[in-house]
């Protein structure tokens, strides 16, 4: 399962329905201890996402999209470094009546540096109320479901 | 077991070895939905934790601070405002052998608008390994234990 | 013109008629070279130009308000530590005719740490075109004119 | 001197020896205007310039750069938007006995949407002060000095 890695290393190979990109860690998104500080993250991993928000309407008019976030996790497995660029993955784990539940990752050199789950529920920002997801959105998510290998 | 809230609202009184601070969000903290973006939260609570930092060492140095971040979880309950004052609440929820747990809230208009936890790790960052929380951090975190109410 | 500082450093007294507030430095606003990064001081000072923000609409619409900004300058003066609260200053410079210029001080232990200037542009965000400042705003902003002093 | 632009716009076609690279908008770095956020960009710009930091030192190590921030400017030429790549460019404007300017833009869809100017100082962390630029960094940046053309 296992490929050539980026930077000499090894990681696995992640099937095409998953979505990954790849960024550069910025100078100011350290701290004090030399590394990338960790409330970082959250602000990665919401840039994860964003192929699975175009889903569900216009990039250009960002505030039309029926889309809240309701709970975010994230564990910071190893010390994420500047210097190095960093890949993000992500994949839908669990499709809801109303809300899914999107699983993360983010990779340096070839280690998983931070693994993380996002629940985001179909809103109606009009009424401010969740609402169940329709057969197309459900559909389009399904296509991105599976696991996000860690070795 | 409420109180006189703020802006009018209620909100529980804390118990006084708890911590507690407010905060003033900033308007580049908004994103185009027009609240405060989900991903600020965890900086809060970074911010909410900063008291505890302090019984680590010293905050001119923060570097020397034998802690390290293993996870977060945010629970965004409601939608968060510019213009309003919002309270940071933290607790010692439990304390094992290297690590601890935080709980902590964010309150607006006398409304819960987020819950989490964080784990902390005590972490010697010459030998890059946890170790055993000393007696004299164990006993100054537990002075800090408790439940932070929600209503 | 000086007075009991802050943290027991001395500090020009402000006239009533310019804007102050005070914020903590959070942990994640610290970089690598263990301070204050330098990008995070103009989120700072637009958060001490916020109370004029309050003089062209509101808060809780904050889209609404009629005004954008066309340039920022920031003289980084002395290196900003997280442990001790900055004061941010701010005033009224210069009133055009469709803009206006405002000076912008950040202090910490007594002294001047940062020094910029925001020049804003009274703006129609429905023509997205600047306008001709009206005169209830213009006299609402003559009110905080003066100079920042430096010692 | 123009070319095919990005998106389909013109854009200047850049000399070598400037620093150019493309970065995504991220979510977060919106504001309730609905647009990227001003104070977004000094973050932007220091990412722009982090070519010119490999010139005094180890990306690994940043702490160890001989280099400080004395002053930014930033002109908001246009409105950036999310959902369109942005191009950051940089060059050297000017090389003093112990400082440097840079010049740098932003561009969007073909746009020029922000220009600055940084101006960092050859700086020793250990004495904390100020020093004379070394030859060879001197003509490490010599390579890199030219204007940014706006059309």
């Amino acid at each position: 399962m296992g490929g050539y890695g980026y930077h000499g290393g090894f990681f696995p190979v992640l099937d095409s329905a998953m979505f990954e990109q790849t960024i550069t860690p910025r100078f100011y998104e350290t701290d004090a201890f030399g590394h990338v500080n960790n409330t970082v993250v959250t602000g990665w991993f919401e840039t994860g996402r964003a192929p699975l928000f175009r889903l569900f309407g216009d990039a250009e008019n960002p505030a039309s999209m029926p889309l809240i976030l309701a709970r975010v996790e994230v564990d910071f497995v190893a010390q994420i470094y500047y210097g190095s660029d960093v890949i993000l993955r992500a994949a839908i784990e669990r499709i809801g009546n109303s809300s899914f539940v999107v699983i993360q990752q983010a990779w340096q050199n070839g280690a998983l540096v931070a693994r993380g789950r996002a629940v985001q529920v179909y809103f109606d920002h009009k009424t401010q109320a969740s609402a169940p997801l329709p057969d197309d959105l459900r559909d389009a998510l399904a296509q991105h479901e599976g696991e996000l290998p860690e070795n």
